[in-house]
């Protein structure tokens, strides 16, 4: 594929997954009457559904990144080449911003509003740790053994992952920066941003670094 | 297969989709003691379940668009001939009527009662037009690449769709038309239908659009 | 398969089947804090996860009816000798009468208490007309266009039918004869069960008879 | 795969397993003021997709057992040789109990608080032989005869495990003994796991011998 169709579907898709997030988040909080475990299933399964069908259809024509830690992760591989890393990350913030909007809109939101929901301590970021390494731990077991499992087994990962961990699991730098424009249910605080990539970024080279020794052969995500 | 084979198929299909939308949709708000989430997840998750089955059935032998917006979407694209699309969203039509009729007699409701709830605004039109770009997505992209994929992802995508827009995805207007029939949880008055056809139009067009420049080549869906 | 193994199989996952649908209905009702809802939910999603299973276990061995009015149509289709068709029920009825006294025991219950949950009116017969239609309507289809789907298939149908018909889709005439003896959630009082018995043979006739004219190629379920 | 790798494989699938169980039923707990079923709920789904992700990427490498059970299980049928049994069950209780660390670290909570909730009862029992008893079941029918499908077929079984028994199946010796350590929704009192472990031992003793007869032919888990 040409590289502005793989920057389109990484847009779209990343856009269309923070509308998802950011949506559903807002309609399980107002119809949940104040049962937070109930808005988060609800936030938890469409994201899990979204997820799925997004990774089918991009994941054939850019790979389905939709998140830096993964681009940068498939680029210290040798799947992805290190020019085009930077228009992949620019495209991924750019397009995550868009669906915030979007989901906004749909919501009768402003577009943009920073987000005042503190999210910050050692036991959120060893979870963003957690999460990031799981996330990429699925993405080189499946690609390297299984390609076609990839959407269901990355939606399933992340549907259990909103659980398990403390912080919900961001696990992508693009999804976390960009929930810092949204005060809803799915929102972070600007200023707690930085060390949620930063526990990202070191869980996606954990998991790489890990998963190169325990499957050594390489297959393109 | 024959015509007939196919009409049946797309009328006994939306029929079911409705009997499921609406039936579900009754079970869950009288079980949920006002809990709207619950009844909401349950709505969702019925549709979804309903959904993977019915175009498991009926896609080889009609398609399963059991939607005017995915018949005249496909007829633009040539899979199918201009001179079945009538045919094909009249039959839709008369199914989805029947489907409500059948999900009331199952609960001892009338059969038909004009829908009281009002959804109208620009954030519920800007929802139907991001539902059906996205539905239009799914479909074009799995036909596309991976079409054994088409079932599970457009249930996911309903399943996450009811949640992340604010109109709760009708995508869809035969489904529209016949939901102005039912003064239940899924209903919608009869005033605010044709705005509903209209954003979902224009989000099958766009979507349409794009992926006929994002994927150039076409299949049959 | 020899016989004895078939009939194991039937009687085995019927057993399972029924400790399912009780087990998690005494569950769900007793963790819900009254709201029938919440229940109604880990109820059918944990029979559609049971069910999924079952089939894949045993559905290469007996063809996992575990349903006499799936064993009848079969017959009449010739997908099953008439001379097995007594066995198969019997050992289907004994298996789900087994599976209802060990579900009662996991709940400490007594292993059989007669049923006094009232399950009666047109409307209830209609569902579990509806409700076992479009059972044999997914497994016609699914067993004669793409029978590696049939598992996930009947597991989605299920779950969903749990939702959209107002009798929760027994659809099966030994799961509904056996529910009589559990006085729980899942219960059906002993008066009531025979309309349902009929409803539900009704329903698989007629959806039997359209889907061989529907799809008139045959493949063994 | 060289054994080491293999034991990696194995711990750090494990550990993964329990940070999800402990994890997600912690996050249940916390939020869903009150109502178990909703905790139950969101811990049955976190655990299956939890474990479809684990089985598809560990799988090829290990076997993902996970579950000294299932290790002596294989072991019996030829599929394990009998020496590698101990370091497999060695590494699956460590990688269990360092899988609890975890999700206490994410969730704010001291790494190891013995349990004390009480589960004993010949009904819990009896609920750990049979959910012991269905594992195995559902991983000979599957590997015998479609291993492709094992990932999602053990975990609709566990989730639907979770609700059919009245212990919430554990039905998993390292799993439970390490849930010893944990102080919250998942756990169970130091005294009541060997009684736990014997059932499920049995139960997996009759489900290897009546597969054994069942389906004759062998193939690896």
């Amino acid at each position: 594929m040409s590289l502005p169709r793989r920057l389109v579907a990484e847009g779209l898709g990343t856009a269309f997954l923070l509308a998802v997030v950011i949506g559903s988040g807002i309609m399980g909080e107002r119809l949940a009457s104040g049962n937070i475990a109930i808005a988060l299933l609800a936030n938890s399964l469409a994201t899990g559904g979204g997820l799925v069908v997004l990774i089918l259809i991009f994941g054939p024509v850019s790979g389905a990144h939709f998140n830096p830690a993964v681009t940068l992760a498939a680029a210290t591989q040798g799947v992805l080449p290190w020019r085009e890393v930077l228009p992949y990350i620019a495209i991924q913030v750019l397009g995550a911003f868009a669906g915030v909007a979007a989901a906004h809109g749909m919501f009768g939101e402003p577009l943009f509003v920073a987000s005042l929901k503190v999210r910050t301590s050692g036991a959120q970021w060893w979870s963003e740790f957690v999460a990031t390494f799981g996330l990429l731990m699925v993405i080189w077991g499946c690609v390297r053994q299984q390609i076609t499992a990839v959407p269901y087994a990355v939606a399933a990962y992340i549907t259990a992952a909103y659980w398990f961990t403390a912080s919900t699991s961001f696990a992508n730098p693009a999804v976390t920066i960009a929930r810092a424009a949204s005060n809803t249910f799915a929102g972070i605080r600007p200023d707690d941003v930085a060390a949620f990539v930063v526990a990202q970024l070191l869980g996606a080279a954990a998991a790489t670094l890990l998963f190169r020794w325990l499957l050594p052969h390489r297959r393109d995500p």
